[in-house]
């Protein structure tokens, strides 16, 4: 029997993600790397890192953990638990634990930071320990053994033990090579196990699936159907192997997806070089490593563990506001200041669930939560310049904590662009007036902020685009591999009845099996500040006409209701009975006298079809609405729940809004789930053209009026003066 | 009483549309201008005619009624009716009546064209008249007379004509001035009446209403409310005058929105100069003036007078298509051709759908059919490069007809563009593989044609974009100018259980009337030819897992449906119950067996909630389903009907697909419909941000596999180098 190679058995991962190429983790590099600090292994001649990671200090209340900061936690903790240093117990994540909103809200520039705090979600002896550790102090001030159901996000250490446990199974092993599969060619892909009862209480269990890689990158395409093994993670054993015998392997011809390798032929007119050019630079600043200015907007942006990037303090310069000036008040003369304005406070991807349509014993457990499992920020490979990012794209690192504590660096993480693609802000052709010759237009000149996570198979990316007219966009792109299932089949023809069972055939031996994806945001808007919001549904009605009061028989009327509790905002969105939802704050008035509000406006969406009783929608609840609104709790930001991975779906959203709190005039967050059906087609083999799907935030009666009335139109003496690269 | 000048009385024209500057219709013109062809008077700096229209001859079996034809349509409709000499019949629209579909697809380039001849929607003698004209044999070859209810589409001179009665009324005028309103800055808006029974039927009417331009170009922020004057168009009289009484005159304060003498600060940081760059040019080609060649696609695009923009015939090359080679077939061998493939015959716009929500005596009439009534093209504005499209656009000239059947250029109505956002196409990470680096990412650059219709207030644009995976995006953006109702009050608090009346306060003195807009797409979808299409409704369904055979309790299970007949393609959209929707042609399958098709995917909508009973929502029945599918007819293009002015609803969409025709294996239309319920706020005034709404048309099965897989990324080597114009 070939032994597996130390490259294989370290390329050992789960589905829907790795690490660890991330992680660049061979033996003997902790020590060696520089500073505590371990980067990236291949940088590339594209990766340049813009910050000196090993003396970054903080400079804002909500910064990352610096690796300093990292150092720090490692030391107190293993202080505190000796098993920190010993292995028996393990750091599954580690993150800034944000002060108080109201120390963050009150903090200005040259102020002294609030003591610095980080909370580490830990595993002891098969207990999960949520850890805050004070760095000002240099003591753990509170350690909570078990607060709820379910286990820590997996580490990258996790994945390559389940890995190498089911790789020493004789029987394992026999099964793989019974299918012709040389152990060299072996992907064994950890995969998480849901939680499905009882049954698999009381243990931490990963499960293993496998594919071959054997002529091509695109193991994806060619998995080894009818086979894996469960692997106990305490007792470090199989406990299960699952072998339903052989399934032919697909092939590997057509499953090739690298450009330099790329020998299919395009059948396409040459597109001449294209870019979004701006020869006087971006006009972005970035303060401090996090703080982002551009036009009205400031904002704090940050790489997360879980969440992969976090927005916080998103503010806007209104230029309508009016300062009263008590020099000149009393002649009705206001200040126009240009004040900036609270929107949010923080937004970010809560939660992420996919499960997958397949109830066979072996697809039933895929129904991922892969924020709480695994976390977006280590598996957001470098973004690539020019590629993944325009020209002019200015990058930011990711800093985290490895398994025993050390600092890790993630480079060029998230991307900030000034997007321009030819659209309007706003535009009117006047005819009126045929002297004047009105044909006004504004194009519109977006900032976006983008962090793109590789979960496995599944590309993610996350824009969050700010509008110069207050507007907020949030779009979600996939794109990557599908989970694909072998079968026997190799035509439609073939399948007969059986063509409906979990997918459809998208190339010989292949089914795309059907899944969802449901991306839960957490969007804590604090409309002119964190207190006095409220949540307004604005209703359109359908009225009729009494006979012989109009010629019209109907019309809409609109009506508003103020949520009181949480369960007046669990939303189902519905085409025939719709409305408008928006975050007000009844205490600041317009002029008009309209509460200031920001609405938030769905795209495309898809729901949850699950029953609530199904143990995968039990823990992925929070798709059960669309829109939530919960009286604001520091505790309360992942949807999932603090600890997700085998939870039982005893710490979710559905959970804590059910406690139904008053959230009328108060601090208030609001959640949104946009969501994808995905029936795959041949068009997503072998790797799938990008589907996004946006929601808006978006002022409603926050200024006075229009904001970008006044702003300018392009003209052609701003315009570069470009030519080709060749010829210069 | 100060007479109107000439220059406001010529300054006449519909709420929803105005024609006149358009047209630059002064008297003596028709006999002056060159070769025929009326050209906007004031082109500016910017617009200049690629093509010289005098001379200009057809290419194609699609393209557009050229200056000479029309011409000579003109000479065949005199000698046919002497009554178009001398103003007694009118001439309402010209267009081409495009040529047996059959003929189309078997045209090759080189081919003589098939015969030419020309649809004229009139007017005699109070009688509405469909006449189809040959240009070849120089004959009428139909004139059929009032085929269904309702009008032709309405002229520039109905809506100067209605105007012209209505300010002749002493009573009118009389009405106008004791609002302290100078009859020099009077805006006299005709605009369209709907239709609500036998009351106004047997007669055309227009109902003016009034603005005053005073201190602003932007008169509808100043409506004079209260008003207005139902005009007899065949007896040329007033016939009924609604004075209701005074109501304040919203102020001009904060109404500019033009750039030049715009003098609001806005507070915000300079945003940098920005384009999208293509030193090398563009890389489409426009052939004969409207075949547009593109990376993998090709198709026509053409002005429309009535739907503003057709794209004709689109065909996508398929890099996988074996076309067996007689020769090397017995090998196996096969040549891959890069095929062209259709996927639609035509596209458009086929009808708008407006109606408002106030059911008062001034409001309940306004609901407007904008492509039926008077329709996209003459109000489609010249296009303002750098600033309607970016740089490197290609624009494309509309050609029209006169009431009295003379030929109208009207300039850059339509632009052609590539798009680059800074998105990508496809990606994907891989970790697995450490050694080899995978960061596969690859820009999206997609194809736009763009058309820019401001009908009177509202400003739309809509997009047609075309993407190398094959998928086709078609966007509609609305901004411009509400159609806002004066009121007496002038802060929320005064309204006190007013406020929900018809509309929010958005300013002092202005309600903004909640209303809806709908468009409905004609989608002739042709899938590898125009018969053997059908339509399948592909349905995730829920089932339940019967206790004790899996952990899941649930999951979904695909079916697919075929639509038999069309009422079984009448789609209501459902989150709750969600489909895809295919239109196939199961006589194309694919190297697996499944059926070559394209899928409708829907973006954010809004369906209407009218009663079925209510006269606004009889003519606009299209908006009663989201989708529709009906077999193929070349006499049912526009959604509303024929003649649409004051129909009444028997010529609709739904009448058409209550006949229940087959459409399974046939030449088949799919109808999708967009909808925004638009409850306005202060953002929306004096100009409202733009508001974009999308629904896509994506290849499932229709390739074999990922069409782009093969594509390029982006090399710095390609790129353009740049720099700022001031230091060129």
């Amino acid at each position: 029997m070939a032994e597996p190679s130390l490259a294989r058995l370290s390329a050992l991962f789960f589905g829907f993600l790795l690490l660890l190429a991330t992680y660049s983790w061979v033996p003997g590099l902790h020590s060696g790397y520089l500073s505590g600090t371990g980067v990236r292994k291949t940088l590339g001649p594209d990766l340049k890192l813009r910050v000196d990671h090993s003396s970054a200090k903080p400079h804002h209340p909500l910064d990352p953990l610096t690796v300093q900061e990292i150092e720090r936690v490692r030391a107190i903790l293993l202080d505190h638990e000796p098993g920190f240093g010993s292995g028996s117990a393990t750091i599954h994540s580690m993150a800034l634990d944000e002060p108080d909103k109201k120390r963050v809200v009150k903090w200005k520039k040259g102020n002294r930071l609030p003591s610095r705090r980080a909370e580490v979600l830990a595993l002891s002896s098969g207990q999960s320990h949520v850890i805050i550790v004070d760095l000002d102090s240099g003591r753990v001030v509170s350690d909570v053994v078990n607060p709820t159901s379910g286990y820590p996000i997996l580490t990258m250490d996790d994945l390559i033990v389940a890995s190498q446990v089911a790789l020493k199974s004789i029987e394992f092993n026999r099964s793989v090579e019974a299918r012709g599969v040389k152990l060299s060619d072996l992907v064994a892909l950890p995969t998480f196990t849901g939680w499905f009862g009882p049954e698999e209480e009381g243990r931490r269990i990963l499960k293993v699936q496998c594919f071959t890689s054997q002529d091509t990158p695109n193991y994806f395409m060619r998995p080894i159907e009818g086979l894996y093994a469960t692997v106990d993670m305490d007792k470090l054993e199989v406990i299960k192997i699952v072998d339903k015998g052989m399934v032919p392997i697909p092939k590997a011809a057509g499953t090739e997806y690298r450009y330099n390798v790329q020998n299919k032929p395009v059948h396409m007119d040459r597109i001449n070089p294209i870019s979004i050019e701006q020869p006087e630079g971006p006009s972005f600043l970035v303060e401090d490593g996090h703080l982002v200015k551009w036009a009205n907007w400031v904002f704090h942006v940050k790489a997360d563990h879980r969440a992969g990037m976090i927005i916080s303090q998103a503010t806007v310069r209104d230029s309508e506001t009016e300062k009263p000036n008590s020099q000149i008040l009393m002649f009705t003369n206001v200040e126009r200041t240009g004040e900036p304005r609270s929107v949010m406070y923080k937004g970010f991807p809560s939660e992420l669930f996919v499960p997958y349509m397949d109830p066979g014993e072996l697809w039933y457990y895929k129904s991922y939560l892969d924020a709480g499992e695994i976390g977006l920020g280590p598996a957001a490979m470098p973004l690539v310049p020019l590629n993944a990012c325009p020209r002019n794209a200015y990058y930011i690192d990711g800093v985290f904590a490895s398994p025993d504590g050390k600092a890790i660096v993630q480079p060029n993480m998230i991307c900030l662009f000034e997007r321009y693609a030819g659209d309007v802000s706003w535009r009117h052709s006047e005819i009126l007036i045929p002297s004047a010759d009105i044909r006004e237009s504004r194009p519109k000149v977006t900032l976006v902020a983008r962090m793109a996570t590789s979960v496995g198979n599944y590309d993610y990316t996350f824009d969050w685009e700010f509008q110069t007219d207050g507007l907020i966009r949030v779009t979600v792109a996939a794109s990557g591999m599908l989970m694909v299932k072998g079968t026997p089949y190799e035509n439609v023809d073939d399948l007969g009845d059986k063509q409906d069972e979990s997918g459809p055939l998208i190339s010989e031996n292949v089914i795309g099996v059907v899944h969802d994806h449901f991306i839960t945001f957490h969007l804590d808007m604090d409309i002119d500040g964190p207190m006095n919001n409220s949540f307004d549904k604005v209703h359109p009605e359908k009225q009729r006409v009494p006979t012989g009061k109009s010629p019209r028989k109907s019309y809409l009327k609109v009506k508003k209701y103020v949520a009181k509790t949480e369960k007046d905002a669990q939303i189902k969105l519905s085409l025939y009975d719709p409305y408008e939802f928006h975050v007000v704050n009844p205490n600041r008035k317009s002029r008009l006298g309209n509460p200031a509000g920001y609405r938030i406006i769905p795209g495309g969406n898809a729901v949850s079809l699950l029953d609530h009783d199904d143990p995968p929608q039990i823990r992925g609840a929070f798709s059960n609405n669309q829109i939530w609104v919960t009286r604001y709790n520091r505790s309360e930001q992942f949807a999932g729940g603090v600890l997700v991975y085998q939870s039982h779906g005893d710490d979710t959203l559905q959970v804590w809004s059910d406690r139904d709190r008053s959230i009328e005039n108060n601090d208030i967050v609001l959640w949104y789930t946009l969501g994808f059906h995905h029936i795959p087609c041949q068009e997503d083999y072998p790797v799938m053209p990008t589907v996004a799907a946006s929601f808006e935030l978006k002022p409603a009666n926050f200024f006075e009026s229009n904001p970008v009335i006044g702003v300018a139109p392009i003209f052609e003496k701003d315009l570069p003066v470009c030519r080709p690269f060749a010829s210069s």
